[in-house]
């Protein structure tokens, strides 16, 4: 019968569990792509709706994202409750530098490490979603066969 | 004095602690394009010297990189030490399911979570990288102003 329990489904996260988990996190990577070349990089990140913001540097390669399609991830292995869990955002990134209201974002992000690598970041970068998805499954454990 | 100790450096890791570091982790992230729209996907992962081998499902979207230009990512957040981290591999994707040795593989890959996910992966992905890039800082603890 154990083999049996074993065989979990993996589990498609609703669009409105996927905001509702993105809203609760900080830290995420955001994916772009430069002359085909996908790029990954860690960013902290705040939600204003369905918007996810980014903040970055001057003539980053983050910095040259606007009006491209990016992808947005977040992921969570949780070892104790045998869960683990991604979400994924793909989307179109737009200039929101002069766009969003500033503090309550900066309130929300200033708790998360990569939003707090030294240089300056003054441009924020929205990540518009057209498709969010996620998904959620039991780890079967190491020491099963 | 407090302001100025607070403007440590992004410091570079270089290439060999790079590959180094990826050989002690096993969950990190692959993003391919499709179609110009960058995805993300959390996967394990196992090291072959400068190769990373990562195993998918028949007809997934991961099945349908090889011989595309990938990017692969994995970063860490050490909230006690104070330093967060990220290394970078761009490269290009190769189908290798009849290239590895798959009993290797299998025991370095078994303890993570992703690929005990639901669902058989009969496919190994291998990213052969062309840039390997890595970086590492201090975190400015939250309560500094």
């Amino acid at each position: 019968m154990k083999a049996a329990e074993l065989k979990t489904e993996v589990e498609e996260i609703p669009e409105a569990e996927c905001l509702d988990i993105l809203g609760q996190h900080s830290l995420g990577r955001i994916a772009i792509v430069a002359d085909g070349q996908p790029q990954i990089f860690p960013v902290n990140y705040a939600m204003s709706g369905r918007i996810i913001a980014v903040r970055t540097a001057s003539g980053s390669k983050l910095s040259q994202a606007p009006d491209t399609k990016v992808s947005f991830e977040i992921d969570e292995h949780d070892a104790s409750a045998g869960v683990a869990w991604s979400v994924m955002v793909q989307g179109v990134a737009v200039d929101a530098t002069e766009a969003f209201d500033d503090v309550s974002w900066t309130a929300r992000a200033a708790a998360a490490p990569w939003s707090l690598a030294p240089g300056a970041k003054p441009h924020l970068l929205a990540i518009e979603p057209t498709i969010i998805t996620g998904r959620r499954f039991q780890v079967r454990p190491a020491s099963a066969t």
